[in-house]
């Protein structure tokens, strides 16, 4: 079974009888609007079927969302993404796609509920900020927010899957850098210097990289899906099915963590000693009110694993390395393969079970995010999924767009290449060029320490903004090692006041989407090492991880800055240097012509 | 007498005495410590006679800092900027630099002053932010922060200057492009929007914008120094000395606006109907009591005058292009006679004299600022006032960095060059391409509605970050039309996050210092306009107010992109054609020559 599925993500048709059912359930329970988000316990980009209640409610299946239903009206709340898709996937008969967050929730509520109405949510499925936010929109609303006890619609969904039990295996301790041992000493430290007692962690990904696990409870991240409490002893209680580890994993995770059934979590948060550091922005509403209950000191504080998960070490960036490596490979047999056929020979999905089939050769667990593969105006959507409904034939002189990842034992990679289908578009011309233009200016950038996401973000619109273009999405996300593939805190994005700091992983993606037309995205992953600089500075810098030839047939060249050229000429020579003893004689050919230097024909 | 003064500004030798004399008094009143600031009660960078405090009581005379003065300390806290200048100015025997924000002043009193200590401060001099920090900061010391009725110092200040009664005069309604009854009208409608009875102004370039007068009060900046308050209806009682304004004035100010003495403010103060906005980053202390002890409603909310004097409208915007054109002019002779002389026949105050003349011929009102004017190693102090004890000769083969400005009846202008003197110094070519590059991407920048200042910082320092290098200064600063240089509140900074708006005007210079060696800097005024782009995208972009040309000694042609050849050219070109008509013949030709297109060798 191949890692992506290519079938139309349809709901089937009896949304309509779980919806009254639903609301047949609130009605017992005198609840007069409930809310149904996309997110489970954990707030992760994936969720486990268990855990799929938006999509088994209303049949959208989204990547955010939230639904809200009263007994008259079933409002399907979605962002700017996804405005296509819900349309497609819910019954307007008796689901309202709400636009989000241009609609705020609380607005919508004082018009749908009664004055003194109850609105019951589930406090696992919600952060304390979300419900925090909610509590203020609606002070003066009459409506009360009701944490319930039990999830009307688990009531409701009596074939609901059991909760994941993916094989959990140990990630090496020589690919993570650190023992657990070691990292949960060093947070153990932090949380005694900080007075606290102990550290409530709910994200899979925190808790994987704190324990050196992996696993496949979701697709695509490699998390074990749990919660954990860090002593500031460093010991560990893991609530997670016991039946998810092996014994050549528990001898792994030694005697310091106890595994204890996610049940035990809520007996044991109110046994806790305080004070307890936990994290607003992602940890359950109910595990607040736990605490709360048990009068427990709690400190707000952000989750203590992320800053140091992010911070990738020398063994966590030489893993990197090594998958894109192999990555490398498998993109650039990609890309020599694509340019031998005739490209009305092939559709998206071709390509894509090609790229699979070759990363499955250079040994991925997984992919990392379901590939993006957009011909001509297809890859002008920015989140677009090939389905076997929307599935385009390639054309000569139309652009390509291919972002893709996969998931390794060592490593995560997430690359964007854009190329062009026979003679090369040349409307596509100048905003390539801007893109690239861009992407190269944050490949090179070097900058003071102290610097954040929100100031270089410019650096890789610059080109574009001077054409008058510009692109709907941040410039680059951080990305984990061996982990999820979307990894905060840190990233190049107007709103990331984060100062940046050596060894975090981020992407540089700028793009151009010209509707109707075509899409344009180079993506690099890039870490941030020290950098040069002259007496009295700290600098930093970025070093490109990823190992793949940009496509030179839709630059203009005269374009280019005699840095630009020489920085691109040197990123080809390194890819072509670093791959062709991977490659056989063909591939290495192609790879010979295409990463020809531009030459000086702009000095 | 000339606008600028090359004394050294010792401060004389009896500030032992004064000091004495403060501390005499301190003990008279109780106090155990006393703030002495370098700020009057308007918070404007430059203060009048009468209120250069700080100055009387330590010597020193920068533009920022305080003393805290107690029986046994007297600290003169500095910011980096005067770390040397105040060695030279104070007596060390009796007063110590401290360095300042590194040391905060509360550590300083806590060491400094006993457990129960009483810290005077004259509540006209701090704004209500300082004194809310100040008390935070002192929260669990012991120490009280005494208001003082009238100032200790000012008591012992016994041949203290009366306050300035400089000329006042109308600003022509015309250059305004607004009436001052339409402006009091639209920032009246602002108040009853917000729910405001009144506004307490305490800006003078606020005041003198709102009112359509300009003064002279202070040097450098043309306002009327004085307090207003602004009714809902667009009434203004004006508290300025009544001397300033003569019948013709009066005339222009009209009936809504009642010229009343300063020393009517506090007790119109606390006879006040609130609410009462007030700014409390600016507004003094004082005021705040006053309002409060009357038990009227404050509306803490930002001086409501200050955003609609950054947006520039279409005849202030003709206003500073008309007093650019006169100021190129000048700045153009400048620089053709420079290149005419031998170097080493030059010192750095005859440039600044020569230059003060050509804008006088020009017709200024004042200079915008001291000249600086720093040759070689001068040139690294990136604030030099050049006096005659630092006087340094010219010399071939050096650096001369020239940043100056004028005030004119239309528009206030602020530039700056840097040339080489003989033979371009082979290590400036580099950097000063790189501030060149920094400069022109600004000055070409397009980018979307809600990008600040913060957002593009970048823009101008990425060509000397990937040389390792960078300025420890902001890249620009809001400017007044016909008012002060240095106006708030937008500004190209890593820390101003305000969204840029057009008709703003900001300068545009980035700079590069090498210590003991040599200092770059290349400056333009810009403004914010409205740009084109891509259907479904708004757009502002810049347009270059300065005309002069940028020189093309220093340059690294091939470091260029095509883009940046094309602006400089085109800039350039714009330059030679605007100005020329107003040269002599020998200026022309001057301009013609540095004015030449770079070519096209780099495409």
């Amino acid at each position: 079974m191949s890692f992506q599925s290519f079938d139309d993500p349809a709901g089937g048709s009896d949304h309509p009888a779980r919806l009254s059912a639903l609301r047949r359930q609130m009605g017992l329970e005198g609840l007069d609007g409930f809310i149904v988000p996309r997110a489970d316990a954990h707030q992760g980009e994936y969720v486990a079927d268990a855990d799929a209640r938006l999509a088994w409610l209303t049949g959208f299946t989204g990547s955010a969302g939230f639904a809200i239903v009263t007994p008259d009206r079933a409002g399907v709340f979605i962002d700017g993404r996804y405005r296509v898709q819900v349309k497609a996937q819910i019954d307007p008969a008796h689901f309202t796609p709400v636009p989000w967050p241009e609609t705020r929730p609380s607005d919508w509520l004082r018009d749908a509920l009664p004055e003194g109405g109850r609105l019951g949510f589930d406090p696992w499925l919600h952060t304390r900020q979300e419900i925090e936010t909610l509590e203020k929109a609606l002070a003066d609303s009459g409506i009360g927010l009701i944490a319930v006890d039990r999830n009307p619609l688990d009531t409701v969904w009596t074939d609901r899957p059991a909760p994941p039990v993916g094989r959990a295996w140990a990630h090496d301790d020589a690919v993570a850098g650190e023992t657990s041992a070691d990292k949960r000493a060093r947070l153990a430290a932090q949380l005694r210097d900080d007075g606290q007692a102990a550290a409530l962690l709910t994200l899979p990904d925190s808790i994987s990289w704190l324990l050196n696990i992996r696993g496949s409870d979701v697709p695509k991240n490699p998390v074990v899906q749990s919660f954990a409490v860090l002593s500031d002893d460093g010991h560990v209680a893991l609530f997670a099915d016991p039946a998810k580890f092996d014994d050549a994993l528990r001898a792994h995770l030694g005697n310091q963590v106890a595994i204890l059934h996610p049940e035990g979590l809520a007996p044991a948060l109110l046994d806790l000693e305080g004070p307890v550091r936990i994290d607003s922005a992602s940890a359950p509403e109910a595990a607040f009110r736990l605490l709360e209950s048990a009068k427990t000191q709690i400190a707000r504080a952000t989750d203590p694993a992320i800053l140091p998960k992010a911070r990738k070490n020398a063994a966590e960036l030489a893993g990197m390395r090594a998958a894109h490596l192999r990555d490398g490979v498998a993109m650039v047999r990609l890309l020599a393969w694509l340019d031998a056929q005739a490209p009305a020979d092939l559709t998206e999905i071709d390509v894509v079970e090609k790229l699979e089939a070759l990363r499955r050769e250079a040994g991925i667990t997984d992919i990392s995010f379901d590939t993006i593969c957009g011909a001509g105006p297809n890859g002008a959507i920015v989140h677009y999924r090939v389905t076997r409904a929307t599935n385009r034939r390639l054309a000569a002189g139309e652009v390509l767009l291919i972002d893709s990842g996969g998931q390794y034992p060592d490593g995560t990679t997430d690359i964007t290449r854009t190329v062009p289908l026979g003679d090369p578009l040349p409307d596509a011309v100048a905003p390539y060029t801007a893109v690239m233009r861009g992407m190269i200016a944050i490949s090179r950038a070097r900058f003071p320490k102290g610097v954040a996401g929100a100031h270089l973000d410019a650096l890789a619109r610059q080109y574009l903004w001077s054409q008058g273009l510009d692109y709907d999405h941040g410039t680059g996300h951080g990305v984990g090692a061996a982990l999820c593939v979307h990894e905060g805190p840190a990233r190049i994005s107007r709103v990331s006041t984060l100062a940046l700091e050596a060894g975090m992983i981020l992407s540089n993606e700028p793009g151009y989407y010209r509707e109707g037309a075509f899409g344009i995205r180079i993506e690099n992953l890039i870490a941030l090492t020290e950098a040069e600089a002259e007496p009295g500075r700290a600098m930093l810098g970025f070093e490109t991880l990823t190992l793949c030839p940009i496509d030179r047939r839709l630059i203009d060249i005269a374009a280019l800055s005699r840095d630009e050229i020489k920085w691109l000429d040197g990123y080809h020579a390194h890819v072509r240097d670093t791959l062709s003893p991977h490659l056989d004689g063909d591939t290495r050919r192609w790879l010979d012509q295409a990463t020809q230097p531009l030459g000086t024909s702009s000095l």
